[in-house]
């Protein structure tokens, strides 16, 4: 056992489950009656239930940020077919592992932490670990939590199954950003808690678009200023800030942009220069 | 101090607390003061206000996959009156100690994992740990959460209070299950955050039903098909799963079955032969 | 390093944050990597966005049982602005240390703690602390984790900034209490999750006012009965119970009282001897 895999200590937690029903503390309590000294960070339980594409999106936000470690991401749809169960080590650091299933989830944060190193298919299923037989609807009780708890005791990551074609696995969802005459057109990416719209857009794709900006949304079209904090955001106006994660959002100051806006997940919405012809 | 008392160092916690108020943050300061060595494991804390059926279910789920130690369980709307609060040991394994009020959320999780062993009355009420004098609405903090602590620190439960008569104890929810000549009428148990809705029922009540079942559900008939799992349902199809705790359960695949067919918890569904003459 | 900053081993955490996006996690993500022995507790994270008032209220609550250490107090609508952002030791026990923004959050739990000791206005904003370069918009992040890390691997407070006048602090929210010739009218607090309503005033502010109280509510008068426990409120009766704080509180048994009697946190309730003239 390397040092390395010794030292994965911290599980980073992040599924669909809700905290309404006893699903997370369950988890949570496979994982440490299996790696007592683990450590489990919550990135969030809140994902709207079966939502891939959220999940897949707030992993990577979170990614950058996390320790590395074995990361346990659950968003499972698929639970119970033949839907691949994965786990899939980063190359330059194999400290870090995601575990989860193969459906788009995993991929975005992986990707963003660097190459893929191995990856293998879990085949091991243990329909549960203390108590009686259940059925197949809980991988995350009986198939991911005792294989993110070995690979936190020592197991090598070949020891949980067979060993795949990293580059076989499920992409992650690739959100929309068209580069158009005088602006560009880009996918809402995610509706924050406090109601701001954050775009599939950087700051260099909007470098030559100036401070005031024409915003063309699905309910209609705005001006927004582009500020360095919400607070700068006068109470008439609609901002653009670069938010926590370098994206472009949409917001207003201490008010939800999305909800007086109009904005969800997935809409479309164009940042266009300002003295651009419409046509 | 036997080593097996030694051993207590996880603390699983339920409770009606919610999470938009300080309750539970409150409760987890004490235990750390107490017992800074326990590790807290929250089952949940999102039961409904006052709903000791709920909980007592729920903690009966949970109960194969908790760490032996200490197991935490408050809703308790008759906190301040003389509804006795208790502490109980499993009989084959005393390091299991539930604690809580006396008022059937233990009963159902206790006798999942074995007889009773030795119970006491929790007599000695702190009022506050380290704060001021306050009302008598908060035993999670000001006595249940001491006890916990305790009980992690080497205390027998000799040392709490006065020992009770076991088969005193307020007994738990007993869910409706009844065979008829065709069929099974089952109790709904519970309502998932995925919609789907758990029966008293399990796979053998129902052996000899068929693949297709009639439901009869308070808003009317449906014929469901037996399914391994969520994704085996098709999209017109109502699904009868075995769920993760070997119960069966309505299903939809990736929709409410609970929004869609009108179920909450306590409502009875009957499940019959497909062939049986109804009359 | 003296002793007693080596025990800084708590981080006691509140927000505005929620828990449907990845930000606590992240927070939490961050403190682990910088101070892999601290603990963190949460306090709550479902205050409203941006409710100043709220975070203060709630933290003074939890302060008496918070465990000494880090308190770190993220509500913070100016984030991004020159509004400071500050860490305030407890003269009387400097392993007490406040972290997050000068707005009014921190002071009244501070003030309930003790005596305030040194401050610092933090300065070394890390604009990320592994990732990629960002927006100003997650002090959580990138100021507040980072300094209240430090605080838990032996820097000294004046490490983390210029050293600022402790009477400067923001003051937090002032709750009306106004004493009146045949009683009391007192701010809402405010409301738990089981819809008591706690008011901004103590047992002796109303104890001459006998056992039946009239209540003046925004939405009409009542008479409550001054009662321990919330079970001993009748099914007919609205009741006032000394709550877990050592406030008064407007309370139904089972039932929301500001749901049913028209109560929301700022409100004013008058309690009134029931036998004085109304004029």
């Amino acid at each position: 056992m390397s040092a390395r895999r010794r030292n994965r200590d911290t599980i980073s937690f992040l599924s669909d489950y809700g905290t309404d029903d006893e699903f997370v503390g369950v988890v949570k309590s496979v994982l440490r009656q299996l790696a007592r000294h683990a450590v489990v960070i919550d990135i969030t339980h809140q994902l709207p239930p079966h939502d891939v594409r959220a999940g897949a999106l707030t992993l990577q936000r979170a990614a950058p940020y996390l320790v590395p470690g074995v990361v346990l991401a659950v968003v499972d749809p698929g639970v119970g077919t033949t839907r691949r169960a994965v786990a899939v080590e980063v190359e330059h650091d194999p400290r870090w592992v995601f575990v989860g299933p193969d459906n788009g989830v995993l991929a975005p944060a992986l990707d963003a932490l660097g190459e893929r190193g191995r990856a293998v298919s879990l085949g091991d299923r243990r329909r549960s670990v203390v108590g009686p037989p259940t059925g197949a609807t809980f991988d995350g009780r009986d198939l991911f939590a005792p294989a993110a708890a070995r690979l936190c005791t020592g197991a090598d990551l070949a020891d949980l199954g067979p060993l795949i074609d990293t580059a076989s696995l499920v992409p992650g969802p690739r959100p929309s950003l068209v580069h158009k005459e005088t602006g560009v057109a880009a996918e809402v990416l995610w509706i924050d808690r406090f109601g701001n719209a954050q775009l599939a857009a950087r700051p260099e794709d909007a470098a030559d678009l100036g401070e005031l900006v024409r915003l063309i949304l699905p309910s209609g079209e705005v001006v927004a200023r582009r500020v360095a904090s919400f607070a700068d955001i006068g109470p008439d106006q609609v901002g653009l800030v670069v938010d926590s994660s370098g994206m472009i959002a949409v917001a207003l100051d201490r008010r939800s942009a999305a909800g007086e806006l109009g904005l969800a997940a997935g809409d479309e919405v164009v940042l266009d220069r300002l003295d651009a012809k419409r046509g």
